[in-house]
């Protein structure tokens, strides 16, 4: 085999490649619910807001999924073409800035962090973003703190949401009604918890945009059948032990969200 | 309140910082078990490989969770500084390359992927720096289809190992012995199953590396309670129809990885 048959053979099992081929055919069949899902016909336009001090996993979990759908454009968006740095050290590159962006989206996303989620919610070009594609989009998105944002931008007044387990209680301060729930839809918003939510979150748009089958094919492919080691991430399952730590963590950063809301409030009503 | 203190405040909400410090403090306790966890003197070196067409949710995962940890160093090494393209399109920079990463890592670590995955299992290069970091880290990671690579680099020769479900009973191949669990250890080469099995895989390095009480703290910072809306990601508790839709994307991708892993074997013998 030569090289160039090398590389031809390769690309055909490229899984992005693959799955779209699929996806396209999983859309002209019925799910499970007995909903049509005809071939749209042009590819749904994602666009994931990225910034710094963002929680790289709370981006990926969803675009993985999302990267998976076929007949989709995924793209990150952020007020510049630098390169982006995570909470965690990871460098990724924009594809979109907030001017190039494609309006109206399908599916509007932002995800959380710490300190650099909390600049955003007093952030004006963020939140004049937010509200201005908040506006179109089919679905109005977030996982972990980034329904704070959201939030700060108008775009959960009304609506129910969740969002991390440490600051999910500041939702009624931004107009929404608060559900404790890993992913919660109210209408045309999808808010998930914390970090890892994300994944699940997107596992439940596959199955809005591909149907349950694709949701499900998907699973397997993400080989989504979690053990977590040391127990169960919510505050109600953690060990005296572990509550004792994370307050000493999350207690600043709760102080820091309620103040960024309150502070985003005012922009409402001037 | 004026930008600087604004600033500073935000500062000291970042997680990964504030993560530094209580990881510390954990490192000077004894988990569970009764192991000592002393502060080690210098950071710990952390090198994950990464490559076109790697699937980001893989590195990401233990990313996350290595960010965490404090008193390290995730270093993300490739071939060269130019930026890395996921199986979905993601563009991540590298830090280190295969001449400045450094020797000996506490901990060497590969993710998985399709095309781009096989393409490495007969890179010389690639294949020599695995080998070369190999021999001297102090563990030996890889989640997903990522342990073929290693499997190829002749890494696990006689370990017990994992691989993602659609290609792991090529793992005899590459000498090791095939254990079917989500996160598998042998002495120290760890190897996890396929794609979100990399967050299960990366708590277990934690737990290793700063005591299991810090484990269920960053269990609970990711709100790492999964629940999987389709059902479960295992071949074995695949519906009739999702195993069908799966066989035309994986089995391609099965005989890819079959033929790069008797390549690589024959590597071994000249």
């Amino acid at each position: 085999m030569n090289r160039r048959e090398f590389s031809q053979r390769l690309c055909g099992i490229a899984l992005s490649a693959v799955f779209a081929k699929m996806a396209v055919a999983q859309q002209q069949t019925h799910d499970t619910r007995g909903k049509q899902h005809s071939r749209p016909e042009k590819p749904e336009e994602i666009g994931m807001l990225i910034y710094p001090g963002m929680t790289a996993l709370d981006l990926i979990g969803p675009q993985q999924v999302f990267g998976y759908l076929g007949n989709v454009r995924v793209e990150l968006v952020a007020k510049t073409k630098d390169p982006v740095r995570s909470d965690t050290g990871i460098t990724i590159q924009p594809s979109k800035t907030f001017t190039d962006c494609a309006d109206p989206l399908d599916i509007l996303f932002i995800g959380g962090g710490s300190d650099g989620t909390v600049a955003l919610m007093t952030d004006s070009e963020t939140l004049d973003f937010l509200s201005r594609l908040g506006k179109t989009a089919k679905l109005v998105t977030s996982v972990c703190t980034g329904s704070m944002v959201l939030g700060a931008a108008g775009l959960l007044r009304g609506y129910r949401a969740t969002s991390h387990w440490s600051v999910r209680d500041i939702l009624p301060q931004l107009g929404a009604e608060l559900v404790v729930n890993r992913v919660v839809q109210d209408r045309n918003r999808i808010t998930a918890g914390g970090i890892t939510a994300g994944i699940d979150f997107g596992l439940r748009v596959a199955a809005e945009l591909r149907g349950e089958d694709y949701a499900r094919f998907l699973t397997l492919a993400l080989e989504y059948d979690p053990q977590p080691p040391y127990g169960s991430g919510t505050p109600e399952k953690a060990t005296p032990a572990v509550k004792k730590i994370s307050h000493s963590a999350f207690d600043p950063l709760h102080t820091a969200f309620r103040d960024a809301a309150l502070e985003a409030r005012k922009k409402w009503v001037s």
